[in-house]
C-alpha cells in the first residue's frame, strides 16, 4: 500500500505530543560535528538526549535507553568498539535502534562495518538515496556525504533492503520515501534549505529515534517523524532567510510545533 | 552562613569586570557536544577559551592556563589519560579547576573515575543534585544526563561533599545552591529555558573556572559565575523565544553584562 | 610585488561565483570544537565539506576530494595518524592542502608535529602571527590559541616560511597578508567581532582550501578567500550585534554574497 502523510494528518501531531509525554531517553552514538545540534533537535521535540558514546560506557548506557541512534559521520577506532556494543545491547534489551549509515558506499572501512551493523537488526535505516542503494547492494556511490541520487531512484532499493533485514528503510530527500518493504509512506515538502547546513539528515535519525521509542508500529513512527522535520523546515525557511538564521528558525520551529503557537502550514 | 546573591548585587558585575579585565586563558578538557557553545560562553564574559584535551598536551598547557575545566560529559579513553593527567598539573601548579561530573552514578566506569578525579582536588564541584549526592556516596541516579532531584534535595550532600573534599560545592537548579561546607550562598533566578538546550550547565562550568580564575575567594566567585549565567538566562528567555533563539540570545545576554547596553533586569 | 584586494574587485566575487559552480569537496580534518561551523561555512559559500578524519579512511578520502583542510585544533593520536596519511594522500594525488598549525609553538608535540606535515608541502599554510612566527623559527609563542603579536609584525617570518616550504602563507589580523615569498597581497578590513567568537580562522582555513580547489593561481585564490571573508565579517558586524547573532549573521553574510541580495559594502 502507498499512502502519504503530512504535518496536516492529526495523527503526527499526536505522536509528536506523544515524544513530548513521554520523554524518551535518547542514546545517540553519532556524527560528532553535529551532536550538539542533534540533542538541540532532540529537546526542542521534547526527547531526552545522551550522547554516551564511548566503548567502555555505551552498552550500559543501552540498557536504561528508550532508544538508541547509530551514525557513521564521525567513524572512529573507540567509536567502531562502542557502536557495536551499543547495537548488540539494543538487540538483547529490545530496545529500537536508528542506523545512519553515513557515507556508505563512498569508503571502504565503514562500508564493511555498515554491513557487520546490519547484522545487528536496526529497527530502522534512515539514509539518502546514494547510502540506501549501497546498502541494498547495488554499488551506487554517493559524493562525500552527498547523495547522488533523488530519493525516488532509491525506492526499490529501499524495498529490496526492508525485506532483507526485516526493518524499516527511511528515504531522505525531496520526498522521504519509508518502507517497511511491503507499505510504502511518502512524506513530501520541506525546504531546499535543509540541504544547505549540515547535519539535517542526522538530525532527522535521532528524531526517527525518539518516535520509534513511543510507539511499536515503526513504519509509522519514522514516517510521522520525517513528516515533523519537513514541516519544521518549511516554517523554517519562510521569507527566505540566510542559512545561518535558517539553523536557529529550525529549533525554534521544531520546538513550537504542537506547543501554543501551533505554526499554520498552507 | 546563608546568604543569596544575584545580579543586582553590584559585586557580581564588579567580579566580571575582573573578568574581562584579566581575560583568564580557561583550559577546557570538557563535552565535545557543547564544546563549541562553552568556548563561545568563555569568550562572551572576555575569558580566553582553550580546547587542549589530548593525553600527549593537556598537562604541558595547564602550567599556562589560568584555571582548568574537567567535564565528563563525553568521556573516552584518551580524554581519561589527558584528564587525570590536567589534574595532577593543575594540583601541582596551583592552578584552580572545576569538575563537572556529567552522569555520575548513572554508568560505573565514569563514577569509578569521578571518586579518582576527586582525589586529585577540584577547587570546585559543579553539578546537578543527582550528581553531587552521587558523589557523595548517596546513590541517587539521574536519568541520563538530567537530574531526578531537585537542588534544594541536594544541599546536605553539596555540604558533605564539600567538607569531605575541602572544596566549594555549587548544585544546578531552579535554584543554585553554593557551598565550602559551612556557607552557603543561593543563587535564584535563571530560566526554565536554560534546560531545554543543551550544554548550559556545562557552559556554567566553564563560567567558573574563569571566575576562580580571577578570585581567590573562591566561595563567591563560583556563586558570582552562577548569578551571571542566571541574568543572562532571564534576559535571553524575555518574550518566550523558540530554543534556536534562546540559544543565540543567551550568547548576546552574556555578552551585553557590563558591557555599554547593561540590561536591565527586573 | 606588493598589492590590496577586498571584496570591491569584481575578480573576488567572480572566484566566489567559480566555488559556487563547481561545488568543491572539501576534506576537513579540523578542530572538532569548530567543525560544524566549519561546514556551514563551506556550505554557504556553495562548497561541499566532509569532514572525513579518521586513521581508516583519510587517505582513502582524499583522493576523491578536491581539497584538504588539515587543522591542528584538537589533535589527538588518531587524527595524528589521519593527518598524516591525507597530507601524504594529498601530495601523492596532487590535491591542494591547507594547513593550520593551531597554536604552533605554544605545545610541544604539535610543534614537532607541525614540522612533519610542513615537509608534506602544503599549498597554503593559513596561521596568526604567532603561530607564522614560530614555524619560521622565530620562538615566538602565542597565548593558549590565540596570537601574541599583529600580522604586520609577521610578515618577515611568512614570506621566510613561503620562500623555505614553496607554498604560499596567509596571516590573518587586523590586516591578512597572502604572500608566495615574492608578492605579498595585502587584505583589509573585516570586524573585530570576527576575535570574539571561537571558530573563524579555522572556518576561514576551509574557504581556503575551497579556493584553492578552483584556482591555480593559489596565491590570489588565498586572497579571494580572505577577501570573502573580511566582507562577510563586517555585514555580519553591522548594527553592533552581540557576539551569539553575530556567528548566525556571519553564516547569512557567507551565504548572500554573490547571491540574489548582494550585501552593499561600503
Amino acid at each position: 500500500m502507498h499512502t502519504e502523510l503530512t504535518w496536516s494528518d492529526p495523527r503526527v501531531a499526536a505522536e509528536l505530543c506523544e515524544v513530548r509525554e513521554q520523554r524518551p531517553l535518547v542514546q545517540c552514538l553519532t556524527n560528532i560535528v553535529v551532536a550538539q545540534f542533534t540533542a538541540n533537535a532532540l529537546l526542542a521535540v521534547g526527547a531526552s538526549p545522551a550522547m554516551v558514546e564511548n566503548a567502555k560506557e555505551s552498552a550500559e548506557f543501552t540498557a536504561v535507553a528508550s532508544a538508541v541512534l547509530i551514525n557513521l559521520g564521525t567513524l572512529s577506532a573507540e567509536r567502531e568498539v562502542a557502536m557495536r556494543a551499543a547495537a548488540t545491547a539494543a538487540h538483547d534489551h529490545g530496545r529500537p535502534w536508528v542506523f545512519d549509515p553515513v557515507a556508505v558506499g563512498v569508503l571502504g572501512p565503514r562500508t564493511v562495518f555498515a554491513g557487520e551493523l546490519l547484522d545487528l537488526h536496526p529497527s530502522v535505516v534512515r539514509a539518502n538515496a546514494s547510502e540506501v542503494m549501497s546498502l541494498a547492494g547495488s554499488e551506487f556511490g554517493g559524493r562525500g556525504v552527498d547523495s547522488l541520487a533523488q530519493s525516488d531512484e532509491a525506492l526499490g532499493s529501499a524495498t529490496v533492503l526492508a525485506r532483507a533485514r526485516s526493518c524499516v528503510v527511511a528515504v531522505s530527500g525531496l520526498v522521504d520515501y519509508v518502507t517497511d518493504g511491503i507499505n510504502v509512506i511518502e512524506v513530501p515538502g520541506g525546504s531546499a534549505l535543509l540541504t544547505r547546513i549540515t547535519g539535517t539528515g542526522c538530525a532527522l535519525g535521532a528524531l526517527v529515534a525518539a518516535f520509534v521509542a513511543v510507539d511499536d508500529d515503526v513504519l509509522f513512527a519514522a514516517a510521522a517523524a520525517s513528516a515533523v522535520f519537513k514541516a519544521a523546515g518549511e516554517c523554517a525557511a519562510r521569507n527566505d532567510p540566510g542559512t545561518g538564521t535558517f539553523g536557529v528558525a529550525l529549533m525554534d520551529a521544531l520546538d513550537a510545533l504542537t506547543r501554543g503557537a501551533r505554526p499554520r502550514l498552507s
